[in-house]
């Protein structure tokens, strides 16, 4: 007998799981249609040299790896891998297709990515992202939208207690050469402050001076995240030109995001690092008082696209984590109490065996009205068939015996009402129908 | 610079792609919702162990096998697998959660399966599988059913010439016994067989002479699908027990299906085979004139749980083929008309920079009313901004200047009847979606 469970860190979605995931994507949906972002998908599976050394060294050991097939399989190499991000196969996209996009191409992802990070609460092998992307644009209006894009969302999901968290990689960049860190060990002093909110400012120290900074340096640095804050003044004494053409770039994107519903949740964090090494401008977190990780991130990367096209192409986004977001609407009972919760609107059920055909025949008249009806499959004791239905939470049981079927009738039974009636084949539809609405 | 093609056989999905894919796959689900099936989704990556051995030798060697990771990953062995069906981790989960799912567990499922099948026109490496299975009940209502469920699916589809051909696993077994080929060639015997359709009797028997079966048990083989027809009395004469019962369990499907729109679709093929070893008893496959290969197979596998459970549950289910659904809708121009073929209802120009904010509010504005809306992110001539948006084919152009937002107005123009009108904020909304309707 083989193992049942899924793959490690991975999940089946039964049917309940499923109508709150369509729900969530749904209105995802629907908010990044009304910004004017368009739909795209890719595969998910990539040739592996499109992801290596994208996503920095540390995520390049995330990647699932394809086996190479056939007389190549026993070679024990790989030549394809699976999605990542939505962000890189985005990328390779306006790459391929650049003259069949629009200058300004806003394009919106709903797809699982895969990372073989080591499972824990909260965190898949394979989850769902929700990303909003703008490229063709420096503006920052185009930051603006993509934070009002996701507060909407989350606006209108019900959360009411977000912070879209800002920064800006050359603000860092800046920081990090001010706090004397050499160039090379930008990269891996970053994924240390990224743990800021994790393991707090002794933690970075402790990491930094493992991962070869020196601890003045570490030290300097973290001093330098206290003082700048959001003030114009430090960030122009401390702060080298490029320094402070971010910060102004940071105050623009605060600028248009006021005329927008993500003005109210933006707030400067001058150490927010994100992890991903592909960022260049500004970026972004999501988060609630009551979940560790983050619920989205995102930024501008106006490099990313250049490394497929060998010219840069400004680009911009942001992704919604599908299952955080889940995950704390579930904690918070946040699900509509209309979500259906059952498999069908009514049950067909016959006395007789010999009678089935004329089940089906009736349950077809039903399904015109637009009815959700599950058909029982065997002609078991009639009170049996209606115990199943209520079990399944199924409202009303459709019931045909010979009386019926001479008549052209059937007998519907309001399992939550504890009544009956009869009613013309015909008929019966619309007086369901009409029980439905009642029941709310 | 790295290649910018997807990686071979998969596709990416453009806006427009897609907007036909979600189209089609909604008209499944409502159509599957209506027969009572229940969403379910499984992950994209099973354990290998989950899949070898479950399809037959000659798929085995289309799985995707996916590298071990860290440490491992030097030995070049794999230890998980992309999904090749959506049957397969069906009967995982249907043992995994037995005590959690109904008796009858009618589920729908539509996600892309991944087979290193050779790519070919319409043949992909990554395709969507949309999928009604109903397990725990061995009624031939069950077969009935799903006929009716994906026959309703292309009908709402505007499909009006298919054909859902019905075969019997053990009548084809006691066929193939009658033909005096030894058991353990009928395996690859049905492999030839399922190729009838493709290459004729001819190219079967000499296929079949190929995978070592004798040419008089070849040629009585072919013989025995001509005769038999849709005989009974033939089938009494030529068949064993197991075969007439066979028979007569595909003739009860026929009085179900008789009082669904199924029947008038179903035709009975002596010869018909699919190729996956899993089946058990009614097997069918739906055509279309103008396409070599099927839109959809299914049929029962009541042993397949079994293989999980350690017990069997008998089980029953039809997988429909988006592509090719995809590519016949396309060669015959069946989608609708009102599919949107724009990003935007309307775009949004700001004549001044400094007034991109107050675009961005009156953007908001618009959205409320439930308009798409496309931001133009800069300040350009708003002769050029106009012709992107004409470009695009969005409608409407919603024009902010010095005068409107003293004003509190704003200017809308009607690119398609070439007019414009000024409107208070508002009340702009409201107007364009007018216009909308008007324009059908």
């Amino acid at each position: 007998m083989a193992r049942t469970e899924p793959a490690r860190g991975m999940r089946d979605y039964l049917p309940e799981d499923i109508r709150r995931r369509e729900y969530v994507i749904g209105v995802i949906r629907r908010v990044y249609e009304r910004y004017g972002f368009e739909p795209l998908e890719t595969p998910a599976v990539e040739n592996l040299e499109t992801l290596m050394g994208k996503y920095g060294e540390e995520c390049n050991q995330l990647i699932f790896k394809i086996l190479k097939r056939g007389e190549h399989e026993a070679s024990g190499q790989a030549d394809l891998a699976l999605r990542y991000d939505l962000t890189v196969p985005l990328s390779r996209v306006v790459a391929h297709y650049q003259s069949k996009l629009p200058r300004l191409f806003k394009r919106y992802q709903i797809q699982p990515v895969w990372r073989a990070d080591r499972p824990a609460r909260g965190r898949f092998r394979e989850f769902y992202q929700c990303d909003v992307d703008a490229l063709g644009s420096t503006s920052p209006v185009i930051e603006a939208e993509v934070c009002a894009a996701v507060s909407d969302a989350l606006t209108e999901l019900g959360f009411n207690d977000f912070t879209i968290r800002i920064n800006h990689r050359q603000l860092l960049t800046s920081i990090l050469n001010a706090a004397d860190i050499s160039e090379p060990l930008h990269g891996t002093a970053l994924v240390a402050v990224d743990k800021l909110d994790k393991i707090g400012a002794d933690g970075v120290k402790k990491e930094m001076e493992d991962r070869g900074i020196g601890a003045n340096a570490a030290e300097k640095l973290l001093e330098l995240f206290r003082v700048l804050g959001d003030d114009r003044e430090q960030c122009r004494r401390l702060l080298d030109a490029a320094g402070v053409a971010a910060f102004e770039n940071v105050q623009a994107v605060f600028a248009h995001a006021d005329a927008t519903s993500a003005g109210q949740r933006l707030k400067f964090d001058c150490s927010l690092a994100r992890g991903l090494s592909y960022y260049t401008g500004a970026i972004f977190e999501i988060n609630v008082p009551d979940l560790a990780g983050s619920l989205g991130g995102g930024g501008r990367y106006d490099n990313l696209v250049g490394m497929f096209l060998g010219q840069s192409v400004p680009a911009c986004g942001f992704s919604l984590g599908l299952e955080r977001i889940l995950v704390v609407m579930a904690e918070r009972g946040m699900f509509p109490p209309t979500l259906a919760t059952t498999p069908a609107d009514v049950m067909m059920a016959v006395f007789d065996a010999k009678d089935t055909p004329h089940g089906l025949r009736v349950a077809g008249l039903l399904r015109q009205s637009g009815l959700r009806v599950l058909v029982y499959p065997d002609a078991d004791k009639i009170g049996k068939q209606i115990k199943y239905a209520d079990s399944l939470g199924i409202p009303f049981v459709a019931i045909l015996g010979g009386n019926e079927i001479e008549a052209g009738t059937v007998t519907v039974k309001n399992l939550t009402a504890q009544t009956q009636e009869t009613y013309d084949q015909a008929a019966a539809g619309g007086a369901i129908l009409e029980g439905l609405k009642q029941r709310g």
